[in-house]
This record gives structure tokens, sequence and C-alpha cells, in this order.
């Protein structure tokens, strides 16, 4: 019965991909542990990257320094 | 100086339903654990059905699968 | 499909208390929102006193100036 | 490598106030632990004043009732 | 730059197990949302049988009922 | 009423670092956000190497291989 806690910082992953994480991250328990998959739990969390830091920064300022939109 | 954190998906719970959860979590920490309520914290996270899997898939999917009155 | 963790200090809980906060967590989602015992989790964690902090200081610390063994 | 997780009612702060959170969460791993700034990672998560309990009370009603905007 | 929990019961997970874990969880955000492998971190919890609940009871005593060392 | 959780892995803190931690922790929200210390928690949870991961491998085989005790 594991419980899976994805973060990422909100930028635009869109319902499919969401979904595709959801039915990855079950696969994994279920081929490396043998889970039962109707007791694995994924929860995503999207955060704004205002509030996301990294080395001391927001992600948002990280992002338009390198003039990137993605990570 | 318990912390209490409970994620369900946000399918409508109402705000005296939240109010009727933080109440009875703490009434539960100070009943078994003689905590006191003073600084006992609870935090209700609702996360969207999109971003909720279970047996791999999103809650969204299998409430429609459903054909939902559950939750 | 809730997930409710509980954090409290490691001191002393027994396994019967800490079965008593997984049954009275459970009941207290399905009571209140209708949710499905088979799919809500409770996952307890107990933390050392030296690596939980309130008003800036260690418990462990705050215990020891109460000369107080218990909360 | 150390990820931080800020929790912190949805009252007001400002873009500005999370930065130097963000800031000084880090600061607080080098300067303490010696850990690379690099892969610290520092996460601001605001919680709807409806879904915090403190004494087993919202803290909107804690704070209509303190006649308080502020904590 | 994604932070992914994985919480699992402590069940005898090895280390290779885990091992695969945390490099199917970088691989999943690499492919599915071409994440950084180097600001992907993966954290896994193990919690004790005793500490984690399913349908109001412990997964201890869910396991001595069903006579089943695993899942 | 802030909660903030610091994650680290179990590289050798000492109680004097873990408590410095939780003192600067605490005084950031204070002088930040001016929030109450009184109702202000930190927890630190240490992590094995083997549980953590970055670029899909464990820390343990990060630092074996960076022939580095320390970060």
């Amino acid at each position: 019965m594991p419980y899976v806690k994805i973060q990422i910082t909100r930028e635009g992953a869109t319902r499919e991909q969401k979904a595709r994480l959801i039915r990855g991250a079950t696969d994994l328990l279920v081929n490396v542990l043998g889970k039962d998959p109707a007791t694995t739990f994924v929860v995503i969390e999207e955060i704004e990257t205002d509030h996301w830091g990294v080395a001391g920064e927001t992600v948002t300022v990280l992002r338009e320094r390198a003039g990137r939109p993605r990570q």
C-alpha cells in the first residue's frame, strides 16, 4: 500500500502527462516491489515557481535569468 | 505537539465538514495521547482529482467510469 | 481515498494507542465525508524530541525545563 | 541535498517575503551543515485559513475571534 | 527540479530494490516531463507496519489475518 | 502558525547542529513574516543515504564515487 507524492513546479504539465506520471509511478511500485496497484496512491502537487527555491533563489528568477521556459 | 495532515480529493467538502475534520482530529490526539490541543495542528490539503491516482488511473477517470455518486 | 499523516513526538505512545489513532482517523473520514475505509490510509510518524522544535527550542529541552515527561 | 518545506497560512505573504524565506532557509542549511546550495530545495506551501486548525478550530475562526488579521 | 517521496511499509525491501525505485522514479520525470535528473530528488520513507493503517486497522493486523507476509 | 519540515541525509549532523536548525528556521519565520514562535513548529527528518536519490542514484553511491564523506 504505497503512497507516492510527486512535487513539480507548475510550468505547464498537461493532464495527459500527469496521467502518465500516475501510471508510471504505480507500475514502478508493482514491478519493483510487487505492490497491489489497487492500494497504490500517487498524488501530484504542483508548486508555483515563486514558491520553489533552488540555490537560494526562486525558480521564477532562475527561469528569467536563463531565458529558458523549461526544465 | 502533534501535526496532522489530511489529504483528500477536491470533490465538494464544505467549510463545515472541514471544520469537523479539524475538530475531530484534534479531539483524537487529545483523547488517545493526552496532547495539548493548543499545540495540535491540523492541515487539510485538497487535491484535484486529476492529481490523485489509484490503481494507476486518476480519480477523475475512476469517477467517470463509476458514474460517480461516491467519494 | 484520503491519506492522513499523524506526526507525533516519540514519547512512549503504545502500539494500542497507535491502533486507536488509526481507527479514529479512519472513522473521522468515513463519518464526516463518507469516505470508503478500504481506501483510507493513515500513516503515523514518530519524531525524536531532538528533531521537533517549538518556539525555537527542541522538545527535549522544553521537556527538561518543564520537568515534565509528557505531552 | 536538503529539502525544506515551509507551510504557512495564506494571509498575504508577499513575493518578496517568500524570496526571503527561500534565501534564509538555504543559508541556514549552508551555514549550519555546510550543504551545497545548488542542491538545496525550499518549497513554500500556502494553506487556506479554513484548512488550518489549531486547538480544534480553523485559523479563520481564531482570527475572527481575535479581531486580528495577522500572525 | 522535482521532488518525489515514496512511502512504503517496512517489509523487507532490499537496498537493490530501493535503488531501482530511485532510478525508475527519476527516469519517469525525465521521460514524461523532460526534467533534469541532476535536480530530481527521490526520497524513500519506510513506515513500520504498526504505523500504517488501511480500513481502520494496522497493516500488522491485516498481514496476520491474511497469513501473508508480503505486499 | 507555520510548520517547517527539514529533510536531510543522515550523515552525522550533531544534536547541537539540529538545535541550530530549529532556532534558525524559527527566527526566519519570526523575522520575515512576524510569526509567533510559540506556534512555529520545526521538524527535522534524517533520511538514510540509501533512501535518498539524486540524478537517479542513491546518495550512498554518489558519496562513494566522490570519495567524499560530506555534503
